[in-house]
């Protein structure tokens, strides 16, 4: 391969190639290609680079043969993890956003794209805060502030919290903590809270040990006696509390802590406090649901997703601050990358040099509109509940969860357990099930729900294997619902055929 | 706009206008536009959403207006910064893989991808490691094994070097660590570390100024007597070493501290060695420049970064572990993503889900050859040795280190100096006149070089302003050079009479 040719205009033959992958990804019924690991593993298993680059042909066949292989998450029977199809202008755009290559952790490096992220992060800062237009014109471009950073996802986002959090409170060097007399650090929040904080307190040298998992309601969401509980302990144990996190959606049941109340408490604490709105916080573009995350603009830090519910591709987090001097917690410099006294982001992120994914934002925000995504919202949010109805009236079927936004949590009962009261020895029974019937329409690739593990209020400590539905795609339609739940009718019969065979 | 448009088929004149914007952007000759902050700021004020999505069209003319307002970093005569233009499939492959929008966070949203991943990373272990064929048959797909972790750049990797190395230390629980006795924690490298090392340090708890920047040699090599007396000096002090960093590639200089002494030290006291080698590499494909790099197969982590000279988009930086299991120390799981006996690689990655960006990796791999980065990264060094030659050559500047790699470190002297004895006033004159020369020129917009602050042996402990040039694009040729050095004279001539005007 001529290396001229591969820095000089793009080829349209690789250009016309990408197109029909891409166009038969997005006419593909099914959820996958039937599970071949042991293919995957034979296909991909030469640690040598070759020596010579190969003809973009010859490319083009490779990725003919890997493609397929990918999750099928545009197809319509595809409802189990967190990522949907994109809007069709996406494509385009990464084009463009790849190929000029600009680096907004610096002015110098992306200029006006600087600006942009700035302005994208004022108008998702507004819809959580709703400060006054005066705040947004003072602070969105001041130098020694930041409305919220960007980072390349809500793991990012959410350990930006606790970092920022912890060095407000105590600083970055817990051997100074130690001199003060504490015997440790901890942040309080439901036993659903997001694995990225126990990252994130192992991370920040607390300890993953040190995120308390507290007991959630009924409805799943955070016992506020088991919350003052725990800050009494902390109290009296000489142990720091450096933040309460609300969940604003949990990743199973979509379900949404008691913000205000949290709030309160956090406020007469003089704690911190972050709202992880990972997956709920496009839920404020919805009139009729926004009261769902009622309190929210009370949270010192909100951290949001770019790849779920706003809908742009896999890679941007965002964390928002309320008060835009939080930032100098962490803040800053180096000789010849970011200037103290400058426009340059990376004085404030985590990470250094990433893309300018602010671009995406910027595209949807104007190309949706506000209206644009309350649609999706509120069509998402309604499928939901018209899968839960239809859940919740079939027999073989459990619901296990009210829908709050766009996440189901259900079972599925194999025909002897159908109707019956369910004790400790059923559960067991259905868990192997649901696991057995999660495996087995994923391996047969017509249809695709997740699989998780929880304890619910009616069943004690016991841990439940679940079906988790996620309704994203806006191409899903009930009837394509149906199909998916009747798979699961008709797996389940052949696997309790297997396994109970006895009964 | 209609939303079922917008997920339906791209819209073809969106995508020829992407087109445009990008012929425009690569056609350019200038570094970019004259700077003006004020327009960016006016241009990107305002806080609202719209209510109603723009026409396509609409959004077009945005961009239109938007894009020109970048950096040029496709024109010959951008020498700034660390990033350059990508080979043309990049953006085919970029519409390609975030239409996609694969997680390789957990096989089951990335299926083939998560396997793809492993072998990309596979192929950059043995570049670095060389461990034969059968230690890569056996580990490439092993489930509780990675021989290294994607992350969204280098510093992420740096921030997971560290961590890995704490945790393998000491665990995660600082408070451990002082119930051990330990009066704090270090990091021990050179003064030239980079900053995302302070960043990590400051995330771990262990605090910025855990970060021991010791003392280098003439060359901006990390001197070994300064390594000694500070390990001894922490010894007495009962003070944890964490890692000593192997800078493989300096951002200023590109120099290379002493990796096989520093591996030998670390392992004689049982520390973690970690080479930070995101510039420095991809070297490692020359045979002619390889023995800089000399000593790199026996880190413990070796971080790499793929926008740099792996030539990739921005956004993905790797960390390799020399053993498969070191990641154990960090392993996590959750119940609804990532299961604990399993090919899901977030269980030992910082960030949760991510882009599956192993496929540029792929791609370039391919496409390129171990020879096509080889013909790059030889003529890149060359040609660096050629524009410091011609610094040399000429009175008007000065070559502030030998060049080896492709970054140099210079600064232009005011006619009324050249040819004189430096002394500190006169650096206080050069520094003034180098600040003033680099703004000057970047806002004239024709060329462009990136502008630091380091000490240097010949001057002592003052610190001195340098421009610094990255030879990364390899469509610059020995003219561009000249015309950008000839852009500096020109420019400092009309500097030097405004700033000196008494001499």
């Amino acid at each position: 391969m001529n290396l001229t040719e591969l820095f000089a205009k793009p080829d349209p033959a690789f250009a016309a190639a990408v197109t029909r992958l891409l166009e038969r990804f997005h006419r593909t019924d099914d959820s996958e290609a039937p599970y071949r690991r042991d293919r995957f593993c034979q296909q991909l298993d030469d640690p040598c680079m070759p020596e010579n680059g190969m003809d973009p042909q010859a490319y083009l066949t490779r990725l003919e043969q890997l493609i397929p292989g990918v999750s099928h998450l545009a197809s319509r029977h595809y409802m189990g993890h967190m990522t949907a199809p994109l809007p069709a202008f996406t494509g385009e755009l990464a084009r463009l956003l790849v190929m000029l290559n600009q680096n907004p952790m610096k002015m110098e490096s992306s200029r006006l794209l600087s600006f942009l992220e700035r302005e994208v992060l004022a108008k998702l800062h507004r819809l959580v805060y709703q400060a006054p237009d005066d705040f947004y014109q003072s602070q969105m471009h001041a130098k020694d502030a930041a409305l919220g950073v960007m980072t390349s996802g809500g793991t990012i986002a959410n350990v930006t919290a606790l970092w920022l959090a912890r060095n407000h409170a105590v600083g970055d060097n817990l051997f100074h903590l130690v001199e003060q007399g504490y015997r440790g650090a901890v942040i309080l929040g439901s036993r659903l809270m997001h694995y990225s904080f126990d990252k994130g307190m192992d991370l920040l040298g607390l300890g993953a040990a040190s995120v308390r998992r507290l007991e959630t309601d009924a409805d799943n969401r955070l016992s506020l006696p088991a919350l003052e509980a725990a800050i009494a302990e902390c109290r009296a144990q000489r142990i720091k509390v450096i933040a309460i996190i609300g969940v604003a959606g949990s990743t199973d049941f979509g379900s949404v802590d008691p913000l205000p109340e949290l709030a309160a408490i956090a406020r007469r604490e003089g704690i911190h406090f972050h709202v992880d709105a990972a997956w709920g916080g496009p839920t404020l573009f919805s009139p009729r649901y926004q009261p769902l995350l009622a309190g929210i603009a009370q949270a010192d830090t909100v951290t949001l997703d770019g790849h779920k519910q706003l809908l742009i591709p896999l890679g941007t987090g965002m964390l928002l601050c309320k008060r835009p001097d939080l930032v100098m917690a962490v803040k800053r410099e180096a000789p010849y990358a970011i200037r103290a006294s400058s426009f340059d982001q990376g004085r404030f992120t985590l990470e250094g040099t990433r893309p300018a994914n602010a671009l995406y934002l910027d595209a949807a925000f104007q190309l949706l509109g506000e209206a644009g995504y309350r649609t999706l919202i509120e069509a998402n949010y309604d499928k939901a509940r018209r899968m839960a109805a239809l859940i919740d009236a079939d027999p073989a079927f459990e619901l296990m969860s009210a829908p709050v936004m766009n996440l189901l949590s259900y079972r599925c009962l194999p025909p002897h357990l159908q109707g019956q009261p369910l004790d400790e020895a059923a559960n067991v029974q259905i868990n192997a099930f649901n696991v057995a019937l999660q495996k087995a329409q994923r391996a047969e690739g017509h249809s695709f729900v997740s699989r998780t593990q929880r304890t619910l209020p009616p069943y004690g400590d016991q841990p439940l294997v679940l079906l988790r539905a996620v309704l994203l795609n806006p191409a899903i339609e009930e009837s394509d619902i149906q199909a998916l739940l009747a798979d699961q009718i008709r797996l389940g019969r052949t696997i309790a055929a297997e396994l109970f065979a006895g009964h």
